[in-house]
């Protein structure tokens, strides 16, 4: 028996999300259906995050046992070839057999990018979230101190999700201007709640166009309640950019 | 009389270029709809540059007279709602009656972007060339050093373009290494032929390969004829960045 490792790139657009859901189109059904085409079997595929429908990925991660004696670059050209163009396989290597996607990462990367100008984008804007009200980078990233650190995020997490506890570790939170009006919130953790990521982003850019005050953010996380919480911000600005193990 | 100046950004993937052309989709058609909506007459709608099928703008130029009286902030604000969401006014402004976008133009810069690595992209797919075969890029930059000048670019010209001459000055070829394998190519003239810029971008990238030696590039423009030049790189990866008037 081997692990096979998979770094795994899409576009999330046309996706309901990375988990399998019966009859809809997903990204681990779409991998696990080329894994099928490729090796004549099904596998299961371990994913290291479940990113929501519309989030992108660059260096998403995922695994799969399998008896197969497939060479591991025949693996990388075979799910290339097999895939639909808005996923691509990055990178494919052996892993020991005790290792999982999911329970072994050790710090997920994820970059929410905005569009802050007047005028609405049309090139990109499958990428970032078009927010035309100037935003003032120095208060988000004041706000932002706020969220570093081992926080109970319930404020920070989608009302239907079920969890065992909402205890999470965010290690850096750094907001960044670009060329063109765009904004780039880099977030890294070892695990994120459900739109967790995306309802601190709309929770920031309040900030940002001076709705609340940066300390606020303070006692929006301390109330552990989802209603203090501002809008949760589009999927489609969000992408996964690596993972560490 | 009124000369309004447009400065537009869009996707090209669905469009036939820039130029309208009778029942099918093409940016100039999508503006002079739009323009119809918002002001009720059919303008006559002069762009800088006549972008092939599939190439994309940040900063296409364009200008239209009218005699209607609306606001320029109404004019940025109706067309983008109007217009599709591939397609996005940047700025509007106030021209001189005689100024014209197609023959007032001083200086157009264009950008090539070029993955070059192994595994093909999906995020930006629809944005950039797949080169999986390495580039050498001193190489390169040695190539362009022989295209920068006004010269007779015959043989970097579309086979079926028909023009009064062929000599064009090109002012910058400037080619930069960026992250995950992007290659950019940045092009600057005056004015450029019918797939000159795809057709120099395909040669700049066989030598890149190896496969011709950068001198070899003086040659195929002495050469004034097209079937001396490599390959034409494909429109997808040539974004029109701005117009200088």
């Amino acid at each position: 028996m081997r692990n096979i490792k998979l770094t795994i790139e899409y576009e999330g657009t046309a996706y309901c999300g990375w988990q399998w859901q019966a009859g809809l189109p997903t990204v681990q059904g779409a991998l696990i259906d080329a894994l099928r085409k490729l090796i004549g079997e099904d596998v299961e595929l371990s994913g290291s995050s479940r990113t929501d429908a519309g989030v992108h990925a660059l260096g998403q991660g995922a695994n799969f046992k399998t008896d197969s004696g497939i060479s591991l670059y025949n693996v990388l050209r075979g799910l290339n070839f097999h895939l639909p163009e808005d996923i691509a396989i990055r990178h494919v290597e052996e892993a020991p057999l005790e290792f999982d996607s999911r329970h072994d990462s050790k710090a997920k990367t994820y970059i929410y990018k905005i569009f802050n100008r007047q005028q609405r984008p049309a090139m990109l804007r499958r990428f970032a979230w078009h927010v035309w009200k100037p935003l003032d980078i120095s208060l988000m990233s004041e706000a932002a101190s706020y969220i570093i650190g081992e926080k109970d995020f319930a404020s920070f997490m989608a009302a239907d999700a079920q969890v065992r506890h909402s205890m999470r570790e965010v290690s850096t939170v750094q907001i960044r201007r670009g060329e063109d009006g765009l904004v780039e919130i880099e977030v890294v953790g070892r695990a994120f709640l459900r739109h967790m990521v995306r309802i601190m982003t709309g929770t920031l850019v309040e900030v940002g166009m001076g709705r609340i005050r940066p300390e606020t953010v303070a006692h929006i996380i301390a109330a552990q309640d989802r209603r203090r919480a501002p809008m949760t911000a589009p999927a489609h600005g969000l992408t996964l950019i690596k993972i560490e193990y």
